[in-house]
């Protein structure tokens, strides 16, 4: 009979799996953190993903275990893994997304470039980073952060004093970046791995929200550089499924290693609608062991915009007509979530030749979901 | 919160309804026949759909009932309407997809292109009409056929001697065609309409086997012939949702028309990968009554070629790797059915500049899952 994919998490990433996995003839089952999350519609269990026996019971179920992210501890994944189950991406790999000062060090082992870094636990170690460093620094604690929680730029010691205590933090350079870009990769157990084109990534108040795809160009060989640290850090932390490495482009065009993900990432949305094989589709491949599908671009360009909830009083659904009516060629995807302020709800891709056009058209279409 | 789309019927149609419903935000609750059918990812109920308490009360939890297929009783549709619920497409349009006799009588009314035909009920009609129409005809049952059942090529009435008694049938001339062609076009409750490029459907042993998009240049003004007589149809019935009108382009450059589906249909898969807005998306949109998203091609070629279960002893499932590993290009959609011999069970896509190699690599990807 079919294929079962088990997903740990009912939030979006969740959710976009699901219809890659249907059309591809594979049934889904989502452990959700609670009733009527995003994934609903493939909640076969309800539980904490902390608990290792609501896990387990969830995993006999299914031919493979993946995650909607990357909070399901060690010991759970492990457990797991003992018992037998197919994990992808595994524990082995997890370790570097969930814990930033691992990451750094076993990038640094890798040889992959990334800012200057230090794993400081106390106001001494920290200042003396921070005085090597120009005065100013991104303290990070290495574990829970994420769209710009659990990161301060510093430049006293005293503005992280409350988070000192609670084991060591990573401090990094203040990087000064003319851009930043996303590099996805995605890979097989059996080590089959497709590259991407690396994309541009807009951020705004620590959270993406906008992506073109590819990168228009910056600098040399940009796309090549990309695309080798990207393949090196996969096959380095032998990474199952999709891997995003966020990357700095300084203003002397360096690349440098930003953040991990490994899952399907917000930088990769506008495959579902650019891509020959989007992400997520290629994530139910990879982790399902099948071969991967062509990651190739359909059109010259694509962008992507995300629907970020505002202080709305009516609904999402509300706005449908009106975004739609105005734009017949933009795809709009919403996530079937309570649009709270500054939460992302939803995105919308457009693709085509004009690059200016094609922004031009998905900021049109987002703006009738906003405010 | 989220609008909420009831499919009545459980098959693949309903199934491939469930991804863009998804990706759009929109709830989709299904009732199908029984447990574990191909949209079984929605199955919010079982139970027989030509009961009207069963359908009632499925009804009462969704905001719009629309159909995988053509054979909810007029009665019970009727009742839904009178109860206020949204019907789409409403019985007033589907007795002329439920009832081959109505269409014909309908379609003359309109105009529309079509074979001769008669209503004959008994052996001396039947004969009157093969002798007004060079002695062979194509008998139908008005009511229940598909994929060639319920019809027959006949030369003598007593061929259909077993139909005669249980109402009349429908006798059409045997046209010599060319090649079939089948026009859709989108229409919702509003009037709003959209028409989709014509396309070329190739049938073996009464069954959908390839289809190309857009069709290959044939009678002169093709694409705007067809797209006028689907137009005419789609308003002159009151069509919502998605129609298919399938075509007989005859030796003579006429386009006639052979049959009409009021739901998605085969000849639409294709634009699950080759069309800005696919056949699937498109009716949730127009059922719904949201606005109609575009219909254009992609790319110059899309091809689709069916998936048909053969005398095979395992799943269609381990055909998976070697298929996918040899066309990471193509588009593999299966339908989580029992591969019976004969039967729909999956499909591809393939897309592309140049059309025989689109040809190719769509046949060459099907072939893995045959025999």
């Amino acid at each position: 009979m079919a294929l079962t994919l088990g997903i740990v998490g009912g939030g979006q990433l969740a959710r976009m799996m699901i219809a890659p996995a249907v059309e591809l003839g594979i049934d889904v089952r989502v452990l959700a953190e609670e009733p009527g999350m995003s994934a609903a519609l493939a909640e076969a269990a309800t539980g904490d993903y902390r608990d290792l026996e609501t896990v387990r019971a969830f995993a006999r179920r299914v031919d493979v275990v993946t995650f909607d992210h990357e909070h399901v501890p060690q010991e759970v994944l492990r457990a797991l893994v003992a018992d037998g189950v197919a994990v992808h991406p595994g524990p082995d790999a997890l370790q570097f997304a969930q814990d930033k000062l691992r990451m750094r060090a076993r990038l640094a082992e890798l040889g992959a470039p990334q800012p200057e870094w230090a794993e400081v636990s106390d106001a001494a170690q920290l200042r003396a980073f921070l005085d090597a460093n120009g005065g100013r620094a991104v303290v990070k604690t290495p574990r829970g952060g994420y769209d710009g929680k659990g990161v301060r730029v510093v430049s006293h010691p005293d503005e992280v004093s409350d988070w000192f205590g609670d084991g060591p933090l990573l401090a990094e350079e203040l990087v000064e970046f003319s851009r930043e870009l996303a590099q996805q990769v995605a890979r097989r157990p059996s080590g089959d791995l497709v590259v991407y084109p690396v994309v541009e990534t807009v951020q705004r108040g620590g959270v993406c929200a906008e992506v073109i795809a590819p990168a228009p160009p910056g600098a040399p060989r940009l796309a090549e550089v990309a695309a080798r640290i990207g393949t090196s850090i996969a096959e380095g932390l032998g990474v199952t499924g999709m891997l995003a490495v966020e990357l700095f482009e300084t203003t002397d065009e360096r690349l440098l290693v930003n953040e991990l993900a490994m899952r399907p990432h917000n930088s990769g949305h506008w495959g579902q609608d650019g891509a020959i094989t989007g992400q997520f589709e290629q994530h139910v491949r990879a982790v399902l062991d099948l071969p991967l599908g062509d990651p190739s671009p359909r059109q010259p360009w694509t962008v992507m915009v995300n629907i970020l909830g505002g202080p709305v009083s009516d609904t999402l659904e509300s706005r449908f007509p009106a975004a739609l009516a105005a734009h017949p060629e933009v795809k709009v995807h919403t996530y079937g979530k309570a649009p709270r302020p500054g939460r992302k709800v939803g995105h919308v891709n457009a693709v085509g030749d004009d690059l200016d056009a094609v922004v031009e058209g998905a900021r049109a279409a987002a703006a009738f979901f906003a405010g």
